[in-house]
C-alpha cells in the first residue's frame, strides 16, 4: 500500500423526505444562491420544496448552469454572489451544477484573474478561502456532492479545479428526486461511476485490499443495479444503492493509497469539448480501447478485475483478459451507451485535432505510468472508431 | 437501504515515516498534552519520535492510561490540562489510550460533575465544545483513530461515550510502529476488527450493497492478513492491511444505513468488566454462541456470510450457517484467541453475575431488534462456557 493522505469532511444527508432538514443545515444567518442548471429542478418541484426547506432566510436564484459548465457563465453567478454578498452557496442538480459551485466558491472571494483558477491540474488552488458550499444531488454520477474536486469549460478546453476548500459542507442525497431523469443520464451516471472506480482501480497492484474489495463491491453493485435502475426507475433500493454507488466512487476512499490513471477522463474531455459527446459517452469509447493497448501495463488488475467482478476464471490469461474488456465494452453497450467514436457521428480524420488537443492541453504524459503519449492516444482512438 | 447520515472528519495520515509531519499537523501555537498508556511507547522509542516532531512546542506528559481506562486515572489528566491550560491532546497509543483521551477532551471545558459523561449512552453527550484532539496510533484495532466514539470503565461498568466534537483532527496510522507489539495484542486487534464488522453486518437485510459487499471485503482482507501478520510481524503489507482494515471496520462507513447488533459487545463488557478478559476475547466468546441462539434473526445475513465470506455453498442453509459459525470460531482459535468462557478461568456459577451486571446497566433489550433479554444473555453464556 502507498502512503497516503484521507480526509472528507462532507457530511451526507442520505434518503427519503430529507429535504425539509435544511433549515437545520444551512447556518441561520445565512445569505444563500440557489444555484441550478436547466428548468428540471423547477418543473418537477425540487427547487420549491428547497426553496421551503430554506425557512426565512434571504434566498438568491441563479440558474441556467449547463452541461460541461462554462467560466463565462459561471462568472455571472460570481458577479451576483458579489454583489448580493452571499456568504453559502446550494447547488441543486448534477455534476456540472456541483461543479460550477464549487468553482463559485472559490471564485467569488478571490483577489485576481479567476481564469487562473483553472491553469493549476490536479494541484489544490492557491487559495486561503472560498464560500461555503452545499449541495442536494439530482444525479447519481460524478461524485461531485463527496469531493472537492470540479471540472470547468474554457477556451474549448475543461480544466480541474481541487481545493480541501471545496467540499461541500452537506449534501443531500435523495434517490426519489432522481425518479423522473431522463433514462439517458442514468445510464451516463451508470458508466461514469464505473469508469471512476476503474481509474483508480484497474492500474497496478499495491496490496491494497481493503481499497480493492470496496472497488471491486461498487463495480458489483453497479453492474447489478444498473439494468433494474433503467428498467424500474422508481425502484427506491436501486436507485439508492446507484446513488451511494456513484458518490462512493469517488469520494477518495477507494483511490487511498493506490496509483490512478485518469488517461480515459483526459482524453474524453477532449472529445467532449470538440464534438459535445457526453461525458460518459466519452469514458464508453476511450476506455475499451486504452485497455486493449495497456494490457502489458495493467496486466495484474486486468486479470484480477477479470475473476473477482465478471468470475471469469477460464482460458488463458490473455483470453481472460480480453473478456473482461469484452464484458465491459458490453455493459456499455447494454444499457445504451456506445462505445465507437463512430457511433456519435466523428469522422476517423478527426482523431487528429483530439491529439492536438491533448498536446496543447499538455496531456502528453498520462496514466498511472506517466508514459502514455500522443501518439498512443491517437492509437487508441484509432482503435476506438469503429 | 434505511436513511443515514455520515459525516467523518478525521484527516488520516497514513504510511511509512509520518510522524516527523507532527509539526504541520498540530497548530503552531498549541501547549500538547501528549497521553500514552504503559512504557511500551517509551521503551521502543515512539514517544521521543513523537516529541521530535511537536517542535519547540510546550509539550507535557500524561502516561499510565490503562487497558479499559478508568474514569479516575482519567480525571487525573483532566485536572492537569485544566491546571497547565492545555490546549492540545494527542494520543500515543492504542484504543484505551484513544478512548481515554476522547474523554479527557470532553471532560476538560465540562462544567457539572464529570462522571455524568458516563450516562448518556449511544446518545451524543449534551456538550458544546471540547478540546481538539489527535492520536498516533499503535495498535490496530478498535478504530477508535477514525470516529467519535470511546468506552471508558466506572465503577465495575464499561460505559460508552460518543460525540462528533470528538472526532480526532488527524490520526497518524504508521504500520511500522506497531511491529514491536506482543502477539496476543495483534490477535486481539485482529479479533476485535473482525467482531466490530461483523455487528454492523450480521443482522438482516436493508439491500445496502456497498455497505455489505465492503464489510465482506473487510473480513476477507483480515481473514487473509491475520495469520500472515502473526507470523511476520515485519510484513509491511500485512501490517499495514491489518490496521487499514481495523480502521475502516468502525469509522462508520460500513455502518451507514444498515441496522447494528452490538448485543457481543455489551455482553463481553461486563466480562471483561468482572473478570478481566481482553476485550476481544470476550467478542471471541460471545459472538459464536449468541450467533447459535439468532439464528431465526440473522439468517439471511449469516447465509449471505457464509457464501460471500467463507465460500460456503454446499448443504442445507442450517448446514451453511453452522458451518459460516465454525469457520468464525476456528478462526479466532487458529489466532490464539479462545473462544470459551471456560478457557479463560470462569467457573459456571459466575454467569449469574454476568447477568445481574447486565441488568444493572440497563442492557435488557439488545440486538438490531431490541428483544435480546437477561434471559437470552444468560443462555448465551451457558452455552459459551464450554
Amino acid at each position: 500500500m502507498q502512503n497516503f493522505d484521507y480526509r472528507n469532511p462532507t457530511h451526507i444527508v442520505f434518503g427519503q423526505n430529507r429535504l425539509g432538514e435544511l433549515d437545520n443545515l444551512v447556518p441561520d444567518d445565512a445569505k444563500v444562491l440557489v444555484l441550478y442548471g436547466g428548468g428540471s429542478v423547477k418543473r418537477f418541484g425540487t427547487l420549491d420544496r428547497v426553496l421551503a426547506g430554506l425557512g426565512n432566510r434571504t434566498v438568491l436564484e441563479f440558474g441556467g448552469i449547463e452541461p460541461n459548465p462554462k467560466f463565462e457563465t459561471l462568472m455571472k453567478a460570481v458577479d451576483l454572489a458579489r454583489k448580493e454578498q452571499v456568504d453559502f452557496l446550494l447547488a441543486v442538480g448534477g455534476g456540472s451544477v456541483m461543479d460550477g459551485t464549487k468553482f463559485i466558491a472559490a471564485a467569488v472571494p478571490f483577489q485576481g484573474d479567476e481564469a487562473s483558477l483553472l491553469s493549476h491540474g490536479f494541484a489544490p488552488l492557491p487559495i486561503a478561502e472560498a464560500l461555503p458550499l452545499a449541495t442536494v444531488a439530482t444525479l447519481p454520477a460524478t461524485g461531485s456532492e463527496m469531493n472537492m474536486g470540479a471540472v470547468v469549460s474554457y477556451q474549448g478546453g475543461k480544466f480541474p479545479v481541487m481545493s480541501p476548500l471545496l467540499f461541500p459542507q452537506f449534501s443531500v442525497l435523495d434517490p426519489t428526486l432522481t425518479y423522473s431523469l431522463p433514462t439517458v443520464q442514468v445510464a451516463n451516471g451508470v458508466v461514469d461511476a464505473f469508469v471512476h472506480v476503474l481509474e483508480q482501480y484497474v492500474t497496478y497492484p499495491t496490496g491494497a485490499m481493503v481499497q480493492d474489495r470496496t472497488a471491486e463491491g461498487i463495480l458489483k453493485s453497479l453492474i447489478e443495479v444498473g439494468p433494474v435502475t433503467l428498467a424500474e426507475p422508481e425502484n427506491y433500493e436501486a436507485r439508492a444503492n446507484l446513488m451511494w454507488s456513484a458518490t462512493c466512487a469517488l469520494n477518495g476512499f477507494i483511490g487511498a493509497g493506490v496509483p490512478h490513471d485518469w488517461a480515459t477522463h483526459m482524453i474524453g474531455h477532449e472529445l467532449t469539448a470538440l464534438f459535445g459527446v457526453d461525458h460518459a459517452q466519452s469514458l464508453a469509447i476511450v476506455l475499451p480501447s486504452l485497455w486493449q493497448h495497456r494490457k502489458d501495463k495493467k496486466h495484474a488488475k486486468l486479470l484480477q478485475y477479470a475473476e473477482r467482478v465478471w468470475d471469469i476464471t477460464e482460458g488463458t490469461e490473455a483470453e481472460r483478459i480480453d473478456a473482461a474488456i469484452g464484458k465491459t465494452r458490453d455493459f456499455f453497450e447494454s444499457l445504451g451507451v456506445k462505445t465507437r467514436l463512430s457511433d456519435y457521428g466523428i469522422q476517423q480524420d478527426q482523431i487528429e485535432e483530439v491529439v492536438k488537443a491533448l498536446e496543447a492541453h499538455g496531456m502528453v504524459a498520462l496514466s498511472e505510468t506517466g508514459d502514455l503519449t500522443p501518439a498512443i492516444s491517437r492509437q487508441i482512438l484509432e482503435d476506438a472508431y469503429a
